[in-house]
């Protein structure tokens, strides 16, 4: 194979009381990325379109990614990668880490797949450290794994999968406005209430307990956030309309996508999560804040090889 | 049906990472109870063997959750209640909660059970709150219940079974010391690192992966404590050897059981819990402080009607 083409889906970050732990693929929102063999060594990003990123490799999520898997494993010849974003930076979907996780997916199918999904995680961590100033895996690896995954420690590294239930669809918004993920993380406490924190595990066990389980009212119930939400909510305009359309409208639960702006909701049925767009949408629609809806079921493989 | 005969579970609350939320029902350890229908209304406890506990139904755990069922119906007879402890009370599984839960799950069944097993853990609570003045359920819900039991909420009260896999064993080490639960509650820290709180929620996801996938090594890797075990490890008499040789001799964890003084391990296989459990008794010996350990299965089913 000299070439690959491939869909590297936007993902969800956090998930309410699974902060900084859980995340989900989505479906429909990706970028392209193609790649190529090169004669010559090392990483070239020859095309970016649809933003303004730099093409110097070292510079790149991509490319910092991809380098990072080279290093363990020197080929006799080198990379193009081309880049067609259609996940706008900053929007909390995790941009940065479809065109990581894209990297290391491509190069690692060009080389006969000598890592396996799981182990490319650790490269396209790398790139995300470039993006945000730390190596976290909660965008990269439901990018590369599909479906939810849980990121359960980081010494050693400790990715569990977990198959999403079949009727489940995320509905996200993505109010245009800028937040620094810098930022975001600034906002948050270093100390919590302990009762608070003994609700979000109970939570999240109980959301984890209704994905095996395909349990829609229990993941209903589990899908809060006492910690995260409270501090970050009220730096998204119109978040708390945003909530009470989703849930007056049969969403399961919403939530902040990542550390924002984006805004994200699950319903159980195709027919509910449009539902829950059209009422943000009709909602959000007078704040005059420009924005952008999805609809998407769970992408349940990660990214595609279209070809 | 005019009398019953039962077996009451001891339980483990807490389980490491399930801090306040979480517990398992054991198979081997339990007291007995009988119950019978008399003529004359009301509760009366006519025998308690093993421990010196009040006869006064308002003054004894069983007597107080057996009233509280009472409050919501109202048969046209009562109830006698004989108590056989074999769990001793303060020892940190379920002493109190195998009483109340006893109680009222006997009641039930000569009732020609109204209630499920699950609609009777808010009855039982009553007992606790009598035991340790907090209506909480995470003895209680696996003694009732069976298996693993998770307690997401309270408000409404939230119970999810988790069947557990088959080859889990326990070992239970009970170090003959006195600790009182508020004085244990008394040494938390109501504030803590979300740093800690966020490998918490992690760990305690994983350990519900690794129940409902029959994850043995996840298990392992997931019973950690980061918040509560390192306050309250130090009042337990030699609490880090017992941990070590339970870890040293194949337990895939150990921790505090309840708010102690008793010390679990969880094995992969009776082999390896009796092993775990022959290790800490060769170290614990040398200590001088008296000391019972015990090994078992996990009750999948909770309470047992013997006759």
């Amino acid at each position: 194979m000299e070439k690959i083409q491939l869909f590297c889906p936007a993902t969800i970050a956090n998930l309410s009381c699974g902060f900084d732990v859980f995340g989900l693929c989505l479906d429909t929102i990706g970028d392209e990325m193609i790649l190529r063999k090169t004669a010559e060594k090392g990483i070239r990003i020859t095309q970016i379109t649809g933003a303004n990123l730099p093409l110097e490799p070292q510079k790149n999520v991509a490319g910092v990614a991809a380098m990072a898997l080279l290093e363990e494993i020197n080929p006799g010849f080198g990379f193009e990668i081309e880049i067609h974003k259609k996940i706008k930076a900053g929007s909390g979907i995790g941009s940065s880490a479809a065109s990581a996780a894209g990297a290391v997916l491509g190069i690692n199918e060009l080389l006969g797949r000598p890592f396996s999904r799981k182990e490319l995680v650790r490269f396209a961590m790398k790139g995300e450290a470039l993006a945000s100033g730390s190596e976290h895996a909660d965008n990269v690896a439901p990018a590369l794994l599909g479906g939810f995954t849980l990121i359960r420690g980081y010494n050693p590294l400790d990715i569990i999968k977990i198959e999403s239930p079949p009727e489940l669809f995320a509905t996200v918004i993505h109010p245009q406005i800028e937040l620094k993920t810098s930022e975001m993380r600034a906002v948050l406490e270093p100390m919590v209430p302990l009762k608070n924190a003994i609700t979000q595990w109970g939570n999240f066990g109980g959301l984890i307990a209704g994905l095996y389980t395909n349990d829609y009212d229990l993941i209903q119930r589990s899908l809060h956030d006492e910690i995260i939400e409270p501090l970050r909510g009220k730096f998204i305009p119109n978040f708390e309309l945003i909530k009470k359309s989703a849930m007056e409208n049969g969403a399961l639960g919403a939530g902040i996508s990542g550390s924002g702006p984006s805004v994200f909701a699950l319903s159980k049925g195709f027919h509910t999560a449009q539902k829950v767009a059209q009422a943000i949408q009709d909602a959000y629609k007078d704040t005059g804040i420009p924005f952008e809806i999805h609809v998407s079921k769970i992408n349940a493989e990660g990214i595609k090889i279209i070809d």
